[in-house]
């Protein structure tokens, strides 16, 4: 730990993002933890590398709109002697909020995050067909912009309306209701061994038919799981892609080694992102 | 063709946009075409569901960023009875704008599309790094928010800026100078073998160890070229998966059809998007 006695956790800020909630989540029941506000998802990156923060947590998958590209492509491009130590899975809930109580009928402007909005586009849809959308740079910058008499109302998550003293119109307004969000906690090691483990890892094949199933097939061999996998852009070559793997199991068990010197052999690049304990969703 | 003899081709507007761009190059040496443009990705699609466009473009995918999810979501889910029928590259380059030459030490606010800020985090970093980064909805906004007197500055198209008779301050501003973006034709059918064609299709399968790996062997067993993987959320279980795949080679061709059967048998859920020629870069 650094300075002292406390741990610090970065965060992508402000105070009421859904990455604020995750932190809170993860530091639960941990002793003299301190999340740190951070204005992009770089600088905490950054913050871990630099060593001001002893760990960050990153957004990286969303049960509806997918990965966050920027999270993985930071890990996978930059983040030289950046492990992955830990998940952390939130659910998700959107709230229409104003600083009043307005009828739909006066709503001209709903403001919101990019992917805020896109989990709520049949609700916008079928609601405000005339409203203008406009996007901000965080959900918690959309509160700031709601103004009842102009009109101008925001999604954004429950605890920050609570948090700017604003009033929430309706709850849980995201087009499919079942709604998580998935986080990672980095650091500059990975978690030990618990029995109940995953592994990230990352990886390219040659550019012919059959190498990502072959590359497949070393996990598909020893009976170990994939939770996910994600093409990524290799930026090399247009069509060339990294592949983000999720498996079951931990680095350091028997098979899941064998599994990984296997894959060296069939990848043109191989890269473990770090083993940390699975989430319990009910923790 | 619709209402007489003019065939419509739908994009994402205004103007300018990249996406205008792609629908230049598609319709170019067609006789009687017009491109028409719409305010989201949703709309494009609708116009040709409803009849009131021939054919469609969306992007679909960036070199750098990857996929347009909106666009690979629509075509998954929501978009019944539309084919691809077509693809068409372009290269991207994105320019430094404003309505007057400015010093680049004056420059207080950097407005544009997520992703083409995206695209050029690390030029942003470097030359701005105490800028204020602003979304706008389009690159195409963005340019009508540029004044060099407030220090405003936008990224964008170097067609929008001729366009809106702006200036240039810099060129290929994006970080990774080698920067494409596909865009997919859309339509009511697909289109007839050519030799050198591409198969889009959508499926998923059964949430068990090897699943992916089984799926995939109906494509490497018969030597068939893929040429994107992209997972996307099922949006029915957290880190369940649609996988869209494109391979090379028609529907109707005899080697193709047996390996879409196969996967038919291993795979859940199957969606064939359509068959279409490979877009040729030198065109």
């Amino acid at each position: 730990m650094i300075r002292g006695c406390r741990m610090k956790v970065g965060y992508l800020g402000p105070k009421g993002t859904f990455s604020e909630e995750a932190v809170f989540k993860y530091i639960e029941g941990m002793k003299e933890c301190e999340a740190i506000e951070f204005a992009t998802i770089q600088d905490v990156v950054k913050s871990v590398a630099e060593g001001t923060c002893d760990e960050g947590i990153l957004p990286v998958e969303n049960s509806i709109e997918g990965s966050v590209n920027v999270s993985l492509d930071l890990l996978i491009n930059d983040a030289e002697g950046i492990l992955v130590r830990g998940e952390v899975i939130i659910s998700i809930s959107q709230c229409l909020i104003c600083d009043d109580f307005i009828d739909f009928k006066d709503v001209h402007c709903i403001l919101s995050h990019p992917q805020a909005l896109a989990q709520c586009r049949e609700y916008i849809l079928n609601n405000f067909p005339t409203a203008e959308v406009k996007t901000t740079e965080s959900t918690v910058k959309a509160l700031l912009g709601v103004n009842a008499k102009k009109g101008i109302v925001a999604i954004g998550p429950e605890r920050a309306a609570w948090l700017y003293n604003l009033k929430i119109l309706e709850k849980d307004v995201q087009d499919i209701k079942e709604n998580y969000t998935r986080f990672l906690v980095i650091a500059k090691r990975d978690s030990d061994y618990t029995g109940e483990d995953k592994t990230s890892i990352v990886f390219s094949v040659p550019n012919v038919p059959g190498s990502l199933y072959r590359a497949l097939g070393v996990f598909a061999e020893k009976n170990i799981n994939m939770t996910k996998i994600e093409s990524r852009p290799s930026r090399k070559k247009f069509g060339e892609y990294v592949f983000w793997v999720d498996i079951e199991g931990h680095r350091k068990e028997e098979r899941i080694k064998e599994a990984l010197e296997d894959l060296k052999i069939k990848a043109d690049f191989l890269k473990v992102i770090g083993s940390y304990p699975k989430f319990k969703m009910g923790k």
